[in-house]
Order: C-alpha cells, then sequence, then structure tokens
C-alpha cells in the first residue's frame, strides 16, 4: 500500500474535502460544482461524477509507503518514496482527503489540488517518467489501453513477409487522442512492413496525422458513411479490404463503416464508448460480415507502462501531443 | 439466383400483398397487424417490422434457379429445384410476392403463406435436411451463429491434455435457446475433456440443461448477481475463473458476472442484444480485468449448415428444442 501526496493536476473532477480554501480564480459556476464534489466527497471520502459515476484519475507523488502489517518503508516493488505516479484505477474507488484546492482548470477538466490518497496494492498506478509533463501524462495515460491492444492485434514486422499480406491497419478517427496511439503503435510493430490507412474527417487532424509520416493513406472522411470509407479504404489498399480496424470514432453510426471495410475473419476493435453493440452486432450479420467484433477494454497489463514507452519512440507524437493536450 | 416457392412458415412479420386472402381465424387485432404489413410490402415488395427495421426469415421450397444471363436450370452449386431451404438474410432485403395467408401463429409470431421470393447468389441461405421438422429448423436457424462462435473459441480436445487446464466453459443463460446450442457445441469440442459450467435463472430452463446431461456444473442463479456468479463458478471450478464465457441472458446489467468470473486473458463473448457496450468496456476497465470483450456476430460462413449438423450429433438436445420450440 502507498500513501501519496497530491501537490499536483487530477483529471476529472477532483474531491475536496469541505472547509478547505478554494482558489480565488473561481466564479460562481466553477464553485457550484466545487461544491458539489466537496459534498460527496464529505460523504463517501471517495469522489465520483453524479451524473455519469465515474472518477477521474490523479497524479501526484508517494509520501509514504506501508507493508500490509503497518510497517513504513522507503520502498517497494519499484516504487519510491518521492517517486510521481498517477492512479489507473477509477477516483471513485480512492480513499482521498483533500487540504487545499490551488487552481482550476475548467478547459481540461482539471484541478491542482493539495492533499492525499491511499492506494492499494491490487489498484493499478503507474509510475511517470521523469522527463514526461504532468499534463502530457495525464492525457497520454488517459488512454493507455490503446497501444497494448493494437500490439496484440497488429502482426510483428518479424511475422511478415515483404510485400506483406494480411498486414493492412485501418484505424477510423485516426487523427484524435486514442487514433493516434493506434496509429503509433501499428507502425511500431509493423516497421517498414504493412500499411497503415487512417480515417479522419476533421481537416486539422487529419493534417496533423498526415504529419506524422506513419500512415501510407490518410483519408478525410466521415466514419458515419460506410459507403464512402469503404470505398476509399480498397481505392488506397489495392483493392483489398483491411486486416484489422480500430474504431476511435466518438460519434454515433461509424460501426458500419468499421464493419464493411474490414476482411471476412478480420477484426474490427471499437475503442469509442459511443459504439452501439446492437448496431454492431446486427449490422455484420446484416451484411454477411463474418468479422470479430470487440468491445474495447481500458484496461490490459502494464498498459500504462506500455503507452508511455511507445511515446518515447516517437518523439513527433509526443510533440504533437504536448502541442494540443498541454 | 434463386427463386422459391413458399407454401411454409416464415418466421418473424411474414409480408401479404394487398388483395391476398386472409385466414379466416384472424380476429381484429391480428387483422390489423397482417393490414399494416400488406401496406410495408405493397410499398416495398419487401418486409420490414415499422418498429425493430428487422425483417425475420422464411423457409420455402426453390421454385426455379437462373443464372445471370437468365438461363434457367433445374440445379445449381448444390441447390436443387425442390430443395427446402431458408434465407438467412433478413426478409427486409428479400424482395417478396403472397398470394395467400393460410394460418396465423400469434404465439411464435410466424405465418404460413402461399408466394414467391427472389434470393440472390450472394444473400445467404441454407438448405434444410429431410428430416428436420420446419419449425425446428426456424427455433435453430434463429439462433445459427452460437454454435459455429464457440467451436472458434474452445479448443479441441485434441489440443487438450488430461486433466485439461485452460478449459473451462462458462455458459450464462445456459438454459435458453442459444445458451443449449453454445453448452452442446462446447461439449462436441471438448469431448470428455474440460469443463462445462451453465448459469441459468429460470429453474425449469435449469433442470432441462441439467438433463442434456452435458454441463459439468448447472447453477441455478441470477446473472445480474456478479458476486454470486463467480463464487459459484470459483466453487465449482477448483478455485478458477473460466476461461471462455458465453453470455446469452437476455435481459440488461449481465455483463460484470461475465467479466468477473472470466480469467485475465480469457474472453467474455456476448450473443444478448441487452449487452451494453459501455458497461462491458468500463466494467472490464473499472475491475482491471484484462480480457477480451466480444460483440456477438450472429454471422458466421456456413454458420446454418455448422448448427444443423450439430444438432444431428445431440439427439437430446433436438428432442428438448421440439418439445419447446415446435
Amino acid at each position: 500500500m502507498e500513501e501519496e501526496e497530491v501537490p499536483a493536476s487530477a483529471g476529472g473532477k477532483f474531491p475536496l474535502s469541505i472547509g478547505v480554501p478554494l482558489p480565488d480564480s473561481a466564479d460562481v459556476r466553477t464553485e457550484r460544482v466545487l461544491k458539489k464534489v466537496l459534498a460527496t466527497v464529505a460523504s463517501r471520502g471517495k469522489q465520483h461524477n453524479p451524473v455519469t459515476g465515474s472518477g477521474g484519475m490523479l497524479l501526484g507523488r508517494v509520501a509514504q509507503i506501508a507493508a500490509p502489517d503497518g510497517e513504513v518503508s522507503r520502498a517497494h516493488r519499484g516504487l519510491r518514496v518521492g517517486d510521481r505516479v498517477a492512479t489507473l484505477v477509477s477516483l471513485s474507488l480512492t480513499p482521498l482527503r483533500l487540504d487545499a484546492i490551488t487552481s482550476v482548470r475548467t478547459e481540461s477538466a482539471q484541478l491542482d489540488v493539495r492533499g492525499q490518497a491511499v492506494l492499494f496494492e491490487s489498484g493499478s498506478l503507474v509510475k511517470l517518467p521523469d522527463d514526461l509533463p504532468e499534463r502530457l501524462a495525464l492525457a497520454v495515460l488517459d488512454v493507455a489501453g490503446a497501444a497494448p491492444q493494437v500490439a496484440r492485434l497488429v502482426p510483428h514486422e518479424s511475422a511478415l513477409s515483404a510485400p506483406a499480406s494480411n498486414a493492412t491497419v485501418l484505424v477510423l478517427g485516426g487523427g484524435g487522442k486514442s487514433g493516434i496511439l493506434c496509429v503509433a503503435e501499428a507502425r511500431r510493430r509493423l516497421g517498414k512492413k504493412g500499411r497503415i490507412i487512417a480515417v479522419e474527417s476533421y481537416a486539422r487532424y487529419a493534417e496533423d496525422v498526415r504529419a506524422l509520416g506513419l500512415c501510407d493513406a490518410v483519408l478525410t472522411l466521415d466514419a458515419r458513411d460506410p459507403v464512402s470509407v469503404r470505398r476509399a479504404v480498397l481505392e488506397a489498399n489495392e483493392g483489398r479490404e483491411a486486416d484489422v480496424t480500430f474504431s476511435c470514432v466518438n460519434v454515433p453510426d461509424t460501426e458500419m463503416a468499421a464493419i464493411m471495410a474490414t476482411r471476412d475473419r478480420g477484426v474490427a476493435y471499437f475503442f469509442a464508448m459511443s459504439t452501439s453493440f446492437t448496431k454492431a452486432a446486427l449490422g455484420a450479420e446484416g451484411v454477411s460480415k463474418d468479422i470479430d467484433l470487440m468491445i474495447g477494454n481500458g484496461y490490459a497489463e502494464r498498459h500504462a507502462e506500455h503507452t508511455l514507452a511507445m511515446m518515447q519512440e516517437f518523439p513527433a507524437v509526443r510533440a504533437l501531443f504536448e502541442a494540443r493536450y498541454t
């Protein structure tokens, strides 16, 4: 078990104890939110968003490490007092105490606070590299599940003959946060082999991912138009469908684009929370597409370490994330 | 292309052309439904349920087979004029003409009709074995996707050492229509090895599946209670979680039972249309379960043939289906 000081940033809506100082900058609307948060934490000792039920995550430094017998130590399983860590378990499950709130960042829905949290060994946390800015860490770890799942589904270059067959990766929403991580991880697996196609409707994001130079094609298309997406993918892929498709488009009605652009016995992996189970299931059946449809699991073993390591290998991806999300 | 006479039964709401005779038995409410169907077919030449958008399926006999050049033949790719077939493509995509409706089966939502349908070679249809009653065929083919997906995920006995590890199959809703097919297919794969555990809340259905003798344990439990399900599965499986779980429970809030009863890197496969994408995705993440979550695809290549062949191998399953669904 570790106990942790929280002088830093917290994603989502961070808990505050009643009576703690509020920042001078807080306006009436912000104050109302903070007071709602205070009430939640006062009654629960944890934080959860009353609308979504989710809790967010936090960044901070390890203040103390306690063994099950109550013995206090300086280090445990590679963690030391003073280490910067991020929690990967919802704040709705994390015991918290707040001593002060030092600033509110409305745009990124983050709070800077002073306080402590109790983390359990069974819960998920990750040590942050020293050279990773906190805000970047928050942005990346928010979608830490993407890269490891891509790594499991995209074949490694060593398993591919050149020119590679069965190695076309399609990323719908490839210019967004999780989409870029999917593209980067796919390229990491494929090396110079295979083919990566990104579909991105937002022109600036399409330009961003094109500039990374990791894709063979970036198609500026709306993923809600399955016929256009399928046609463009076939055109960009010598008439073949994708072998694996990752859907990272967080708007409804993009299931059919993923299904229709993927080959029989290929995989369509849905990361977007806007995915409809029935639209995917009945859609694939309706067009007789024999593909594996997967619900994106945000958790994978050592997913945070995996994603942070990947970021170090792609400085351009990191620079883009820093420019866009910090 | 085949053209097909339809003297037989049709699942879902079957289309009728305006002016066709209605059965004498039809009451006022039934007549209203039939007239709605008539209006749909009259305007579209196909049938779809205006509420669900789905179309059902039909059974009938092949009346004529036409080649793309218009040439009429007696046989094509194993199909002959006179063969009994079932369509596996939605009636909402199948051109239809109705000449008479001979009876209405309200309980099973089936109509007996005379008429013709045009089926395309690209669409999915299956030849029915001569000894399979039509009503049984309808019941089985309605969930034809289940068995082939199970066959893909459950290891074959030849790949298992005895006592088998990594071969515990859990079926939630194991006493229902698709659940029984999952249980039977799992046993077909595992032979005398592995372990099959069914969870079924409805006592009569639990007794039915127990009587089949295919399961190692049948637990009469509500799949909406993940803690009880997990505890009972561990008890029935020497403290281990399931390797593959199939969820066939058509009520909401059963995602967590499947997730919590499945081992890390195992698979939870969701057939039930009541499955919530977000509950599965966020649920697995929330409890840090590194498992593959799959959306049940009702289509798999040759799924109907696969399922019909499986039924022939399990006379007790067939007898149960005949007793329950015909």
